[in-house]
């Protein structure tokens, strides 16, 4: 079966918020049925997510204060993509600056959109294997904790609700189809 | 070892935009040194998916043009929590409105973060089984495409990157855990 054209089309836009963080815009639409409506959205330049994987299978997190949500969550190391950056080398970046590893072996899994309502937000997800320890480059006003988890306690942690971060998740069941983890 | 305490308080608090969709807040935080920071996120009253099991055992989707992307996506049914509306109901609400289905047996799987960086959203997952088909509500400008797929060509869809939101894939991964699918 064709699927229908749900397309919806731009026509106007304007910028309501140009933050120290946030860009969010607000687009009149033609609706596929012809009539007018509104879309607000964040625009976001993509970010990387990095599964570092230490020879021993255990892997390298990161608790994180996440002030939208007044908790510290368990994640796997990420950033934003710079302007004109590929993403292997923001995954490279961000990996030496929050953790201070660097990785010999580098291999794309997968692209997915975390927030598709209301962000164009795309997250790239990397393996990181081969690691050496250096030192982090953490901006002063930058807090994190680094420490290291068993892949299986990293599972654990998903099904009893202590990671509940969804990049995290993702990246957690590819690292588990993707090496064969039980 | 005990975590480090990474709160960020709030020091001040305003609303950049109270708009038809999106509500954004700027506060003014104290971080952990001491030093004094800003965050801006979108504050979101919460959502809900729902995973709809079909007696031969494929899934009800929805195929939906998301905006901020301009693409279409294979979804689950999800949607907002209304005020005050307890997720089930979200749930039951959501899926007949945007399916037509109603369903006997509903079990809670999870709730999740999409978007801990600049969003408070949480989503909370639900299988739901024994579903009966009636009439679905959609306001005149929703626009979706309801389908069923296979549970096996979902995953594979998953794999192969034509589905790519990210609430979608946190669920299949889920149900297949769930239910002990390959």
């Amino acid at each position: 079966m064709k699927p229908f054209d749900l397309t919806e089309t731009c026509v106007s836009s304007e910028t309501l918020i140009q933050g120290n963080l946030l860009h969010v815009k607000r687009d009149s639409v033609r609706l596929p049925n012809g009539n007018l409506s509104q879309r607000e959205y964040v625009m976001h330049p993509g970010a990387v997510l990095i599964i570092p994987l230490l020879p021993d299978g255990s892997l390298v997190m990161e608790r994180q204060f996440r002030y939208p949500l007044h908790q510290t969550f368990i994640e796997f190391p990420a950033g934003k993509i710079d302007a004109g950056e590929d993403p292997l080398e923001t995954g490279k970046r961000e990996l030496l600056e929050e953790t201070g590893y660097t990785a010999n072996n580098w291999q794309f899994l997968t692209l997915f959109h975390p927030c598709i309502g209301y962000s164009n937000e795309v997250i790239h997800i990397f393996l990181a294997h081969d690691l050496t320890l250096g030192i982090s480059k953490l901006d002063e006003d930058e807090h994190l904790e680094i420490f290291t988890m068993r892949f299986s306690e990293a599972m654990e942690a998903m099904s009893s609700g202590n990671i509940t971060d969804g990049k995290t998740m993702i990246a957690l069941f590819l690292a588990q189809k993707y090496l064969g983890k039980k």
